[in-house]
């Protein structure tokens, strides 16, 4: 098992990396120092699975767990669902002595991690990420929300976990797609943050598809490091923690645009990050070369690299959020090289222009 | 002018206390080191006295400032309201450099916090307390949420304002009701915190009654340096910050039961320090003397002390919150002579029995 620190001061917390970390809960939660009564949220996709493991190692640790299922899909990340974990919180009298345990993928976390800010002002959580998406991304750094009708995550708070157990025995169940999708996250570090990370994804691409748990291991930890030092120096994005958006400006919208229906969310990023090196490299920040590296392997790793079609208009609408009444410009994360970041200003309309 | 400081790190803020302060607002904030637009969130009681100062002092120094109204009452104090607000600031495309300012009482305060703190994750937000219950409590200290229909302040966060903003002579156009009503919150911090306070709000009724400016603000300050004091040895309320709850836990039972509606908050404070009053005595904090000048004091100052005819199981439900499958007792907070504090366990049913 690997461990990465995030050190925040009083809100450091541990992510713990490895197998058959699920039956451990319990004594992962005792050892943390949580007590009282756990509520564990997960879906109908990720329950069957694996809640069976987590509540009876909950139980055997005295945290008389309670499971609350939420509906599967970003489509759900919304206030009406979280509206019902309240209600369900509020039924089963959890108190501000009890703990949130997030069991699931990004959508499962992000809305349990805000549950978890805003109930009683706030109780104790502890993510167990079952996606390779959630596991290098969403489940660490302390982000949490909610979508809106106008957009992802307008709603939401900054909100520092007790713990993380990333097992990664759960990536084994992922869908195929969705264990792509992750992948693109994992790409995306490489690409402004570590060249190493990048080539070793180039050069292992067969084995990474494959889902070996060694390499796997390897490069989880290595993205979670590479997250923890970005969270460290920047906890609430005034700065250096915006890098962490590469391929995100324009996958957030093409998410939006599409209802969150036709894309997941690294797919979108996947296309989000193949744009970015577009403009990264009409900017002078990257060559053309390393533009059709990230695409190759985007493409070997069978994530989409082309964007939807999209009236120009639409897409500079959804960028613009609604800060239409604004001579607003974008801080837009480009691509310096491969494993390097640089900051480009550009309008909502320009981006969109640029697509 | 006085200022108390509230020191918490890089969450510290002042709380201005004193005449004319609204016309000051924008220069304050531009001191403060704010920038963007404002976003003032006021109800259509105040809004109508002082919102054309605060915006037009706000313009005044580019601050572009947008004003939200929201219903007036604790009853609107709900996630509904909650959801305009947030629709109202993505429309005008209020971004994370923006900020927010609330203007009235403590559900302007707690409402406008509560969405300060998840608006994208979190913007800065400025108090401006119009009633002498927020300017002494509610808007000092972090404290932000809605109420749910199970009951107050079930949602909500710990987020502290980048400033707060007393402005005396806003008490002069309080209601006679409303302000007697804040009183009751003045006389909270005498009970257990300052002997000397209580026994100058004894000595000084009528001329606290009469609303004298110079008295006012000694008292308000004197207040807020308590809840500094407070606060900042217990900013999210693991220990000592539960002390300022006293006359609370019965108060918001009464308040919940009669839906918001029958008693103010103050009201319902005043009528639970009166509960708490006797059950100090009869747990022997106190003497039946210290009971009844306290008694004696809200009797002047024109609170009700006289508990709402409740049955005792609906009492016991509403004090239990949602807890009745767990042999839960609560940490009751009473009076240690005139000037104390202690805790008292005691289950839901033998408080209720209590009254």
């Amino acid at each position: 098992m690997r461990t990465v620190s995030i050190q925040l001061g009083s809100r450091s917390y541990d992510i713990r990396i490895g197998s058959a970390l699920l039956s451990g809960t319990g004594a992962a939660c005792s050892a943390r120092g949580l007590a009282g009564r756990a509520a564990v949220i997960s879906n109908p996709t990720v329950a069957p699975l694996y809640a069976g493991t987590v509540v009876a190692s909950l139980a055997a640790a005295g945290f008389a767990p309670l499971l609350i299922e939420i509906p599967d899909g970003e489509e759900f990340k919304t206030a009406a669902t979280l509206d019902d974990v309240y209600d369900r919180l509020i039924e089963a009298g959890v108190d501000r002595h009890d703990f949130i345990v997030a069991l699931g993928g990004g959508v499962v976390g992000d809305l349990a991690g805000f549950a978890a800010a805003t109930y009683l002002r706030g109780i104790p959580f502890v993510q167990i990420p079952t996606t390779l998406l959630a596991q290098v991304d969403s489940s660490v750094g302390g982000k949490t929300g909610i979508d809106h009708p106008r957009g992802k995550n307008l709603i939401g708070a900054f909100y520092q976990p007790s713990l993380v157990l990333a097992d990664l025995d759960t990536l084994r169940t992922l869908s195929e797609r969705h264990y792509r999708a992750g992948l693109a996250e994992v790409v995306k570090y490489g690409m402004v943050l570590d060249r190493g990370l990048f080539e070793r994804l180039e050069a292992e691409t067969e084995l990474l598809l494959r889902r070996d748990t060694a390499l796997l291991g390897e490069v989880v930890a290595c993205c979670c490091r590479l997250k923890a030092w970005v969270v460290e120096q920047d906890e609430h994005e005034s700065g250096l923690r915006a890098v962490l958006n590469y391929g995100h400006t324009l996958g957030h919208a093409f998410e939006t645009l599409g209802g969150y229906r036709n894309l997941v969310h690294g797919e979108a990023v996947a296309i989000g990050m193949a744009c970015a090196a577009e403009i990264s490299r009409a900017a002078g920040f990257c060559t053309a070369g390393e533009r059709d590296r990230l695409v190759g392997l985007l493409e070997r790793l069978g994530l989409p690299v082309t964007p939807p079609k999209t009236a120009t208009d639409l897409l500079t609408a959804a960028l613009a959020g609604d800060k239409k009444n604004r001579a607003g410009t974008l801080s837009y994360i480009c691509n310096r090289g491969i494993g390097g970041h640089a900051v480009l200003k550009i309008t909502p309309a320009d981006l969109a222009a640029a697509c």
